[in-house]
Parts: C-alpha cells; structure tokens; sequence
C-alpha cells in the first residue's frame, strides 16, 4: 500500500493511493497515519477495506508528511562510503547516530524555508524506515518484521550550523522544513529488498546525488537492530539512513541552496518529491 | 502552580497539588499535561478554577512525567564551567546542544534501567524548561514569556554510549529510563528567578551533586532566545539545561550507577525524585 496524509498543514487527512494514482480517504477506517496506527494491526485493517468504495478525493491536494509527528526522527549519518569520503570523514566503525527535530518535518512538496543566517544550507536524499513495532534488542534477522514501511526523505541540512560551531550535529538539522517526508509511505511487503533501491536528487534539473542503497554501509536490519539496543523504537519513528554522495558539501568548491532553487528527489518505488526553496521573512 | 501527572504509566491523569500537599485531579478542566494544555490560555484556565472543589487523589499514587510526551527533548552539555572542567573539556563559546529521545522520559520516582552492556551509567542533575508558546527567532529579552515552567530532570547518561562509540551524544543518552522528570511542572510566576536556584544529587545518601542555576554558562533566557534561531520551539518541548559538578564520571576514580543504588536529586523550589536502580531484564 502507498499511503499518504493529505490536506492543509495541520489539518491533513489520511488516504492511500489507488492503483489508478488517485487518492482515496481512508479517514472512515483510520483516524490519521500516527505511530499508533501504524502497528501490523492496524495496517491489515487498512488492507482488508474495499479500496473501490473509499471517498476518491478531487483536484490535487497538498500532500503532508506521510507519518504524523513521530516520536524519535533518527538520522545515520556517513552511511554511504563515498559520501564519507566527500564530506572528509572516515566510514564509520558503527553507525552514527543523531537526531532531528520532529518539528523539522513537512509534506514532500512544501517550500524549504532557508533559516535566518543560514548560507551553507544543504540537500541529502535518504531512505526512510518507519518503524511499526515496539522494537527492544531485536537481532538484525529479525529486524525487518518491526518495519511498517518505507519512503523518501530530504534531510536538508544547514552545513555552518552543523560542523562549524559548537557541539553536535542536531542545530544545523532541525530548522522547520528541514524534513520533507513522503509523498508516500510504502508499506514492507511492496519493497521486497530495500538493500536494492536507486535514488537521486537535482536542483534546478542538475543531478546531484544518484546512488542505490545497495551501497550503505550498514543496512536497513542492521540498522533497527542496533538502535534497539540503545533505546526502544516505537510505531511512528523514522529512521533516516543516510545519503549516497552529491551534497552540496561535497562540490569543489561546494554549492549551496539559495531562494528560487528547485529540488525534486525520489527512491525507486517509493515516489518523488519536490521542493522550492525560499528565504525566512 | 505545582502541575503533576499521576497514575500507572501510559494512562496518568493530570492533577496539581493544593497548598496543603493533597493532589487534585484536574482532568474536569485539561485532558493531559501535554503541549497543547500549557499554553497561557490553559494554564490560566486552571489557575482560575475553585481548587477545593476539586476532587482530592486519595493515596500515593505513582507519578509520570510532569510533562506528557514532547514534541522535542533538548538538552545543554557542559552549561555549568565546573562540570566542563570535571569532565575534562573547554567551556564552549557557544552553547551544546543534543538531544534525548522522548522514549526516555519517565516518572520521576520510576526505576533507572541500566541497558545491556552498559557499564557505565551516570546520573546529572538539572533544571528542566517546558515551553508554553511557539517560539521562533525571540530575543533575550523576550524569551521567559515563552516558558510555561519548570522541573527538575534526571539527564541519565551512559558515558560509554555516549562518548566512546561513532559519533554523536543522543546514543547515550536516551535509554528507556533515562529521563526521569517531574515531580511537578511549577509555573513560572513561581519561579522569578531561574538563575537562583540551588541544586543536588545524592547516590546511597553521598552527596555528589551540589550546585545552584547561579553558575549557568547560558542562563534560560539566552537558552531559548539562542535555540529558536535553530528551529522553532513549541509548547511542551524541554530543555535540560546542563548539570552542575559531581557526576561520576567526573569522580576519581570514576563512579558509575549499580543496581540497587538509590538516587535522589532536588531542584529548589521543584521538588524532589528519587529512583531505584535495577539491572535491564
């Protein structure tokens, strides 16, 4: 299943993707595509409806983040070995861990507002994994069953905030906008090997980045099962596992976002997204 | 006003203590002590009710979190220029900002969970900041407007996690367990001063922890005025603004917590929590 939380920020609906391309509500079986709603349960409940007799909803509406405000919006860092090696970082021993602000998050197409101040704001293409289970020291075979699906994630970064002053990596990756995610979630069992997805992102028709996951270091079950032994996971957290190489960083000399630029990313299978950039009032 | 949250874990009801130190139930006035209930318009709703009217808790009840689960767990290293010396590191120009997980929050007397392979669990007193506006780019001058209260947190760290491994401070930091936070969300008329306030934590009744908000690198004003630069604030995000001298890790040799252990920490004015040790099952 694609499934989609469409509407005014705030505001958004709950829809799944038909096998047309139109979007039906799915508000009458779910109240919102929330961690608590994103369990194997629930799911089932979602594709056990008879698509043909949902609300098919008219014109092209906004779409929103495909999963409301999770809890945790965890992010691996240098997870591709040639993006370590543009950024100047070694490949990491283990994964690197940090995190965003929930509150960084927005719908796949919404504006991504450049913070006051900012001049190294920058672009990552990533697969995201949205967990679907409460997942406690869970081993890396048995990873994947704690999935509720996948989708694309700009995790926009703003370069001078994250490495050039003080501390850790979470204030150049929290602005508001900084976490566009969607269009879809894409429930597991469309995504038989998420080891094996092409991804890329251009600005302004430029490709930058093109990679597959076939190249992460450490991969998705891995990934689960090693932050389970640090914290529980949760139904509604996202994992965000990194981007392949082409940051703006990365350019000699480097490139950066400016007002007016136009970013469109998308993952094989899991859709596209599209982004104006725009400067803060 | 002296907020709380009382009853079993997952299912608390908001209460807030009367000037005779009974609790009160609430839940006739606010649904949760989550972010949406503390604004200024929540809070002075309940400040405006009849408190003998309403119904006393009879008993002692466990508590949760003062809070309900935040959109945004914010915390300060090295805010105190003591413990920036204990643990070895320059006092920063600016300050350090990372993040716990929201999962770690607990109750304030809830047992502390030393996570598999950790061997090197700490305790860091602190004075928490619950916000109660949307703050966005706010001046100084103007940023305690923006604060509903405050708490005492126990920032519960595996030093190991956290500064051994890849990468950044969130993987030891953000346990299950690793947030106690409560026992009250004291409003800010209550608090004139944040800067003044003293500070302790004791391990099997040793004191190791004695310190007052005087001795702040980054006071809360400037906390929140600097971090809303980054990414906007909202109601019901913490901040945990540093700790004072006298974790464990600053000991020597170092002292690290042990099942069975008894913590108890205060804030002045905040209230008390005190947590039993216990070894993850």
């Amino acid at each position: 299943m694609k499934l989609l939380r469409y509407g005014a920020p705030g505001a958004e609906r709950p829809g799944i993707l038909d096998k047309n391309g139109s979007i039906r509500d799915i508000s009458s079986i779910v109240p919102d595509l929330a961690g608590q709603y994103l369990t194997p349960e629930w799911l089932q409940k979602i594709a056990s409806a008879d698509a043909t007799s949902l609300p098919i909803v008219e014109g092209e509406p906004r779409l929103g983040s495909c999963v409301a405000q999770p809890g945790k919006f965890l992010c691996i860092g240098l997870n591709y070995s040639d993006h370590a090696a543009e950024s100047g970082m070694a490949v990491p021993a283990e994964p690197v861990l940090f995190m965003k602000a929930g509150s960084s998050i927005c719908g796949p197409n919404d504006n991504v507002v450049i913070p006051r101040g900012s001049l190294k704001t920058d672009w990552e293409v990533e697969l995201g994994v949205v967990i679907g289970a409460k997942a406690k020291y869970v081993s890396e075979a048995d990873a994947l069953n704690y999935v509720a699906g996948y989708c694309v994630i700009n995790d926009v970064s703003e370069r001078a905030f994250q490495l050039e002053g003080t501390g850790q990596w979470v204030k150049g990756k929290s602005a508001d906008t900084f976490g566009p995610t969607g269009p879809w979630l894409v429930t597991r069992d469309e995504v038989p090997d998420p080891q094996a997805l092409s991804m890329w992102l251009e600005v302004d028709g430029h490709r930058y980045q093109n990679g597959t996951t076939s190249t992460m270091v450490f991969g998705v079950a891995h990934l689960v099962s090693y932050l389970s032994r640090f914290m529980s996971l949760q139904p509604g957290d996202i994992i965000s596992t990194g981007t392949p190489p082409g940051v703006g960083l990365g350019q000699k000399p480097p490139v950066y976002l400016r007002a007016g630029n136009v970013i469109r990313l998308g993952v094989q299978g899991l859709g596209e997204q599209q982004q104006t950039v725009v400067a803060d009032e």
